[in-house]
């Protein structure tokens, strides 16, 4: 058994439970840092630790493409080439293949696509999409999908899902590694019958949990949440839930709230990176001027590294200077902020104050920015796209 | 009393001491990692007091441009501005005015210049060069000197020589701040017997110890140890001797072998950022496809966290992908390197085996690329005049 997970108190919708994996346990509804290329970006696998961080997601297609599954797998497999012995998720590459890849030719066979790295021509099919994920080796493992906009055209939608269906049967077919929790992906845009749809004939598949797909790629929030209280409901009780690339801090809030258990986005990195904190009291944007010779620390609720040693000033400094250490140090914080966040999330709903603990922080952060703006602009994965 | 110094054993002319200062002690000789803008590149303070650094050095020139002395007087001075507990050393600045500040304009009075960041006009006095570095309350602080190239034509660094010893006095004079060590500098080129008398003359001062500046800037190396034997001898044995900016490994024996008791390089953080590292058996440059596949550790008689924990195949990778990772892991190896290095002369001292392990050390590092390449190219400071 690859994966168990047990339900441990509900409150509402909302879900405490607990995977249980190769490399660990998992406490739900967790977030999980973006790993890309084989590292969270700008942190090592200790600082990570120190976050107390459990799972992580790493992309498949970046890692396919470059150093190349067949290395990692001779170099021991992802955990050990990253250095990180907890448990990872790994994407199935399709959401890269249709966001970063050039030349895309979709066909019910598989995509043909060119690399964005150096054009060499390449194929992802759902038989291949596995073999690289077993060649990894991550603790979850994803179905490939085709990923349309949720704001695409119906008929695109449809199609997309039709052959989203017809690849997982396959993923499942081609799965040959027994440690390893194979995920189905629920597509169908914002239509809600269609999510339904799609999720009942992958549940068909009896997969041993079920994400949903092809949000956070420009759609209004309401319309997702709305899309999320039906498609959630539609799902086994007894099977994890993860909610693709999805997103802000209120976001989390409300996944939670419709009963999701698994989160990975790279805001909190991409953001790090580019000296925009998240807080409780809303995102603080540490270039501005502002804050050149503010003692304070970025954020006086927070434990973490940087709230506990550096002032807003200093941070400041590290980005006007462009020195590493800025982006490492918010993107540290901003990881403390998510996995803290849902930390009390997870405390609430044992506690049966989910409600409560939602709407004090959807007041919190409501009084101020709440980061969609990056959010709609860039959409989820493709965090080592740009330079 | 600011700065006591007690030599704990000699070994030939080399010398194993112990500083004690404002914020604690200092084993020497010792390699101070260089911060230049209140940060050593890539790293944490928690990661350098992993690596055991105590003497960090920062840029009194870039700091002073940004964020300004007087901020960070404002915010509790250097250490806490930049979290670090242990000792700083700063320089003036003259080193950087001399190379990094457009259209320097220098007389008796001190150097006017315009900043390199925003070309706003500047001037650096030797009385400006001691406020500064009181507002930034580093424990040990640098005169102002004039730094020509020690390759410069000879009536250059007379005038150089006479000028740095008429503001070491006004330096001196300049001081008000009792819990800081200022230190004399040692300039006179390639010649002996200026450096002599440059000695003789600070030596006549009483500072309470002495640099020797104006050096690894496109000297031959046997050159600049020629003179050192002289220059080194010339100065008090009881008071500590900076060589500055200086060098690659062999460097560091060598002058550890003439009676030096500190030094600085941007060497291990600014070779790490470009995918070279320091090892025993010589420089490794991580980008070379060699790498792509090698499971091996950079550095396998090495213990530091990288060497530790990471393939030289996933070093090759973070370079590859340009992962920030990458130039953090290789910097915190090489200044473990070398902080390892300096621990095994000391220890060689007090053994009174510093002639056979100065030898072997010689030997290893001989037969391979001793990174001099680098080293003469760049010089020495100004590592974070790089974008």
């Amino acid at each position: 058994m690859a994966l168990s997970f047990t339900l441990l108190a509900t409150d509402g919708q909302a879900r405490r439970g607990r995977l249980t994996t190769p490399h660990g346990p998992v406490e739900t509804p967790i977030f999980m840092p973006v790993g890309t290329a084989a590292t969270v970006k700008g942190l090592t696998p200790a600082q990570l630790l120190d976050l107390d961080a459990h799972l992580i997601l790493a992309n498949t297609y970046h890692l396919a493409l470059r150093p190349g599954s067949e290395l990692i797998a001779d170099l021991g497999g992802l955990h050990r080439f990253m250095h990180w012995s907890r448990p990872i998720l790994t994407d199935s590459g399709g959401y890269q293949v249709f966001s970063l890849a050039e030349k895309r030719d979709i066909s019910d066979a598989g995509v043909r696509f060119r690399s964005h790295i150096d054009g060499r021509p390449l194929e992802l099919t759902p038989e291949r999409a596995i073999a690289i994920q077993e060649q990894l080796g991550a603790d979850i493992i994803m179905c490939l999908d085709e990923c349309p906009s949720s704001v695409d055209a119906e008929p695109a939608i449809q199609e997309a899902m039709r052959r989203t269906l017809q690849w997982a049967e396959r993923c499942r077919a081609a799965q040959r590694r027994s440690d390893q929790a194979l995920f189905g992906i629920v597509q169908g845009g914002l239509n809600p019958a269609w999510r339904i749809a799609c999720a009942e004939a992958l549940i068909k598949l009896d997969f041993p949990g079920y994400a949903l797909g092809g949000f956070s790629v420009g759609e209004p929030t309401a319309q997702m949440l709305a899309v999320l209280d039906e498609a959630a409901a539609a799902l086994p009780t007894d099977k994890p839930r993860y909610l693709m690339g999805v997103g802000t801090p209120a976001d989390l809030i409300e996944g939670v709230a419709r009963g999701i258990d698994l989160f990975d986005c790279v805001l909190p990195t991409r953001n790090g990176r580019n000296a925009q904190a998240f807080t409780a009291s809303g995102t603080v944007k540490l270039r501005n001027a502002g804050h050149r010779t503010d003692p304070s620390p970025l954020d006086p609720e927070c434990g973490c590294y940087t709230c506990q040693h550096f002032s807003r000033a200093y941070l400041h400094h590290l980005f006007s200077a462009g020195e590493m250490l800025g982006p490492t140090l918010v993107s540290l914080h901003n990881i403390a902020f998510y996995l803290g966040l849902m930390g009390q999330l997870r405390h609430a709903i044992e506690a049966g104050r989910f409600d409560a603990v939602r709407a004090e922080w959807l007041t919190k952060l409501g009084g101020a920015d709440r980061g969609t703006a990056d959010h709609n602009k860039g959409g989820w994965h493709p965090d080592a796209a740009a330079p």
